[in-house]
This record gives structure tokens, sequence and C-alpha cells, in this order.
């Protein structure tokens, strides 16, 4: 009851101030984001200094190193934050962009603009940059949020919101913009996940389990980002050189991220020529290769690919690979184990292309590139919160447009019905 | 069990659907939809037959007679349905749209385009024209629907779907493109609530209570649709000739529907001359009138206003009213008690009237006209499948655009990262 209390709390002054947040300017926004940026780099002392009892206790929890990595910062980890508030600063402010603007036969004039959503909770893992990230993003797009890190990182993330809410504080920005929960208590985001009348959305950070979770328990809508079990498709007409450049790179260029490849679909009629080839330069790099049937007549000495593996994202340095007798085999391929997250098209067959880009249905659907671009920065949107998996308000990228909604307003002269 | 595996089945039919239906033209939906309007004009008789069991079965379970006038089809309203759909085939095909295409540094050109949802679950009450109305936006956006309606309309909402499943299939339309959920038993929803492997998004139509239902039981993506607690706000320097007009219109025109006017707010400094004569008028229209307690000073023999009069929606010829000393409280008034539905000022004030429409936060914000005006017609989208309060996806009036997602098409010529 306390601590459902103490998020309730926290929510209501939330709602509060994202209600003063849509009555101030940009240029007040971006003071405001500079100065938190100054004021991660005058505290940078301190927030090593909290960060590393954070660090100490989870090696002495048996955090894996990789975890243990995420989690830890330095100097050079802070300068990273701060620019990122800098750069969010830089970009434009989504709201008051009017989407369109009509007049009708009864001369009322409607326009539909863009507004913030409101109050966003953010729920994520033991990554302290996440904390600076969501911020500088909800602030910059006019909405109040509220942070629920893993607990792991609990003195990092406090001491951190601590500094930059003082500092948007400091510079005109409402009570209650920025907010962290400070408990490790998992009750408090059982309470979060529900309160449908102060927050307006939630957003999961994190892996799949994380992610399943709010989907499954939270009330408030949520936009659910991340798993992606993404493919390349070979087709008939590749050139096959490029294809190799990209499956190189769509595999092994950061392996552990949701929109890196984990299945490889080869057509028929160019396997024999192309998968020795590739896949000799795959193990020369460390990849682990599993085939179906086809693929280990070809290529031998590899694991036999499960039905498992066609539908698990490996996030390391293994590859799938299924050899298919069409286009149409592809499409259904991806259509059974894709996750809608991002998928790639080798091939100078116009039709082919055209046909992929129309049938397949994923956030992100790619001809002759590679499917690590999707991306914030990489579409060009500046920064991101995350990748967006479903099919309800934004797909894809997600950058501050897409924390924004939109209102009619109507301009009448006394017009009844 | 069996109603599990019953709904499951038709949810994963209704994907297949989907899938087929991204790759039909407009033109062949629009012809099939022609004949679906053919085909309820066609077996009218056998409609009117079928609802006679639900009416009759209605009036034995003691249904009011507003629910049975809801439940009951004759021949006009089978032409009405008829017309919504030949209405629909007319409207422009949304899917397809480019929102906005532009080259990165790289030379890959990224497009966001309108695609489908995918399936769409509407759940709603005894109310049969909703059952065409719904399949007939959701089959022009392109999307497959699975209907689930009141149990009291099961006869006329099985014999609906079946004739209008059989013209489209036989024009073309995916098997799967139109089901209906043909039991009674609640199970049934609860199933479909939580099919997120193969519902996109669900949008439940009705009542308060059928809403809040699908809110905090569902775990697949819902669009919120309904709760009106409108207010109009008679501002100091507002035309009060006008205002008037406006409030009458709000309050009467249709009192039972969502965007018409529950509370009355009132300048302290023109309440005097403006409420004793509107206060006549709408007494003399039937509207009874619940007032704060200066009202009560100017209005005599008017109930007292309590706290609940602020925060009901009566959907009935009843107006509570109150004065108010500025334009901050009815701002502060209308955050407290509104429902994010259709607010409006009458006022002559530009600044007040700038205030109104960017700090009030509602689908729909008006200055001197109707609330009633909150509608996909007369918006100008030429149907409407609800009324969005939620600010995830869609707010306010919710046409054919509204009924689709976006993807991300992707044009390499061998780029890496």
């Amino acid at each position: 009851m306390e601590i459902e209390q103490y998020v309730i709390e926290k929510a209501k002054l939330a709602k509060q101030a994202s209600r003063k947040m849509v009555t101030i300017s940009a240029k007040d926004k971006n003071n405001a984001l500079m100065a938190m940026a100054d004021a991660l780099i005058d505290n940078m002392e301190a927030i090593i200094e909290a960060n590393l009892k954070d660090v100490n206790k989870g090696r002495e929890k048996g955090l894996s190193e990789a975890l243990l990595d995420r989690l830890m910062i330095n100097k050079a980890r802070i300068e990273d934050m701060a620019l990122g508030l800098r750069n969010v600063a830089s970009l434009e402010d989504p709201n008051g962009e009017v989407l369109r603007m009509w007049k009708r036969p009864n001369n009322l004039t409607i326009g539909q603009i863009r507004v913030p959503l409101g109050v966003i909770g953010i729920i994520y893992e033991a990554r302290p940059n996440v904390t600076v990230d969501a911020a500088g993003l909800c602030l910059k797009s006019g909405n109040a949020v509220i942070l629920k890190g893993g607990s792991e990182a609990l003195n990092s993330n406090t001491i951190i919101t601590n500094i930059i809410y003082e500092a948007a504080i400091k510079n005109g920005m409402p009570e209650g913009c920025i907010q962290v929960i400070e408990t490790s208590d998992r009750e408090a985001v059982n309470v979060l996940m529900r309160l449908n009348e102060y927050i307006d959305v939630l957003i999961p950070r994190g892996g799949a389990g994380l992610i399943q979770s709010v989907v499954k328990n939270a009330t408030v809508p949520v936009i659910e980002t991340g798993v992606g079990n993404c493919h390349v498709y070979v087709d008939l007409d590749g050139d096959l050189e490029s294809a190799e450049e990209i499956i190189v790179n769509a595999k092994i260029q950061r392996p552990a991220v949701c929109n890196a490849m984990e299945t490889l679909l080869v057509h028929k009629e160019i396997a024999g020529e192309f998968l020795p080839k590739l896949a000799k330069r795959l193990k020369g790099l460390g990849v682990k290769l599993r085939g179906c049937s086809v693929t280990q007549e070809i290529v031998k000495d590899i694991k036999p690919a499960s039905e498992d593996d066609w539908g698990t994202e490996y996030l390391d340095l293994i590859l799938a690979i299924k050899v298919v007798d069409s286009l149409d085999k592809a499409l259904e391929h991806i259509y059974l184990y894709g996750t809608k997250h991002s998928e790639a098209i080798i091939t100078n067959n116009y039709k082919n292309s055209q046909r992929f880009l129309q049938e397949v249905d994923a956030a992100a659907v790619y001809v002759n590139a590679s499917t690590r671009f999707t991306d914030g920065s990489e579409f060009g949107f500046g920064a991101e919160i995350g990748i967006s998996t479903q099919k309800l308000h934004a797909r894809g990228p997600m950058g501050l447009k897409e924390l924004t909604s939109t209102k009619y307003i109507i301009y009448g002269d006394g017009q009844i019905r």
C-alpha cells in the first residue's frame, strides 16, 4: 500500500507537470536540455561514485561481465550522455506542427495539430544511459516522464535523475517533469502499469521477457519495442557479391542488436554457387552456421538447423541458413517465423522486389541493403527511443514525432448542427 | 477449451486473410462492397426474420424499449446499411499513400507508406448496424475483421455477416476476411482479447462498462472510444446570442451521444445577464438544470449540482451549470472533470481563444461552435468507426486512415553499415 501510494503520488505530479509542459516554448526546453548536459559533466565524480556502488553490488550478486559493462559508467560515457542531450536540444520540436487543416462547407475550419502524449512511463533494465536518453527525448517532445530502471542500477539512475531534474527545474521546467521510481520493489512496476488515469503510454525497453511482461500486465497503452528475428533472402537474380557484403554486415557488424540478421534464405538455383564461398567467409569471421538439409549437402560440416532455429533471435554470432524453392517460399518462411522487425531481399528482379516490399509485413522492408539500417539515427531522425514492432501508433524507429499525439482544433463562428 | 479453440481458429483464418488483403486492389474491394450492399437488399426478408427472433427474445428478457429499438431492423435500416457500404466504396483507399520519402547521405531511399493494420477485432453491443459498418470499413482499409456483437443480437449478426461475407468471397475477397463469433459465451471475448499473435488491434464500441472491461483485460492493443463529459465555457467576451444557440444545440440536438454537452461553465461577470434567459429556454425544451451555489442564486428553482454532477456523463436532457471566476478556473474544471473528448469556448477574446485551444487536452477543442461536430462525417471523413479518446495511434473521429498502420520501405543498391 505504501508503494502504491508512492507511485501514485509520482504519477499525479507527472500529470500536473505534463499540463504545464504544453505551454513551454522549444527555446526554453532547449535551454533546459543544455543545462542538463552541463550538470552531468559538472557532477561526473559523484555519478561515477554512485555507479561504483551499483557495479560492486552487481559483481557480488554475480552479474555477467556483459551486464556489468552495460551498467558501468565512466567519464567517456557521461560525456556521451551529455552529448546526447545537446543533440536532442538541436532537433526540431515536433509539437505544434499542423498535419492538415481544412474548411468544411459550413465554414468550420478544422486543424489537426501535433501535441505531446502527456505522461510517458519508461520501464527498462540496468542501463543508466537510458535514463538520460529517455528523459531528454520526453522533455523535448513536451512530455513528463516517469523512469523505472532495473534495480541493479538504482543508485546510478537516482543520482543521474536528481542531477538532470535539478538543472531542468532551475531552467523553468515544471516540478515533476522528470521523475525516477526510487525503489527496487517490483510492486512499483505493477502499480505503474495500471495507472491509466495518470499515464498515457508505457514504453518498455529491454529484453523479450521484460517487454512481454509489460504487454501482458499493463492496462496503460504500451508501445512494444524490440524483438527482431530478421531475414535476408538472396533471390535468383541477386547480385551475389553485394549479397555477400550485406549478409556479412547484417550478421557480424553488431550481432547482439535487434536489427541484426538471424536467418539467411537462399534461392535453390544459386545456393550451390553462393553458399560455399559465403560459408567459408562467415566461418572465418567466427560465425557458427546451422543449415537445412539442402544447405548441409552444399556446405559440409555444419550443424542441422531445427524448427527452433527458425524461430530464434540468436543475438549472437550464429546464423541459420535455409535453401528455398522460390520467392513464395521465402515469403512464407518470413511470414511464419519473422517478428515484423526488418527483412531484406537481394534481387535485381523488378517484380520480385515490388512483391517483397508489398507482401512482407514488417516495420522495415529492404531491397538490396543491410537490415542493420533500422535505426533512428540511420533513418535521419536524430535520436531514437526504441524500435516499435507493433502496428499501433508507431512502427519502426521512434524519434521525437513518435512521442507525440495529435488533437483537432476547430475555429467556428457560431456553427450548430 | 472448445470455445478457446473456436476463437483461435477464427483468428488464425483472419490472419491468413489479412495477408492476402494487402495485395487486393481498391477496385476489387469496391466491387465487393457494392456486392455486399446488393446482397443485403436481396436478403432483406431473411434478415428481418432472424432479427425478429432476437427482438422477441429481448422482449422476453425484459430489454428496455431503447435497447429494443437499437436492436430492431426494418427495411429502412437495411437500406441504410447498404447505403453505408456503397458510401465506403466511394471513399479513397488510404493504403499505399506515401507519407514521406527521403534520400539518406548513403543513397538509401526510405519511404513511409500506409498499410493495413492486419486483423481488427470489434467488440460491441446489440446494434446490428455496427456489424455492417465495421465490416465495410475494415474491408475497405485492407483489414480482416472479427466481429463480436452483443449476444442479444446474435441471430441478426450471424445472418448479416453470412450474407455480406458470401458476397465478398464471390467477389474475390479472401476466405476469413469477415467473421463473426457465433456464440453468446462470454469466454469468447476473454480469449479474443488475449490473442496477440493473431489480432493487431481491438476496438470496443459501446458503453463505458464494455470499454473499460476491454481496456482492463485485453493484452491486444486497444483503441479506446467513447466517453464524453463535454463542456461549453461562455467567456466574459462571448457573444451571448451565439452562445445560447450553441448551448441549446450541444445539449438537446441529440443528448444521448458522446459529443453532447454535459456541463456549462459561465464567467461570473456575465452569468447574471446570461443565465436567466438561457435557463428559461432550456427548461422550456425539457432540460433539467442543476447548478452551483452561484447559479442557484441567479436561476431560481433548480436543483443543486453535487460533486458527482461535474463528473457525470448524463447522456440525457440534464445540464449541470457552474459559474466560474475566470478562464483559468474554467480550464481547471475541465482538467479535473473532462474526459478528453470535446470542449468548447464561446469568446471573442483572441488571447483566451488561443489559450483554450492550446491548454485544453482533448480530442477536439472548439472556439465558437457546438461540441456536436466531433464526428467522422461532420469532419468530412466520409465514415467513422468510433471516436478515440486515447492519445495513442488515433485521437478523435476515426475514419479509414485511422484503421491503417505504416511501414518503411527502403530501396538500396548494396548499402552496408
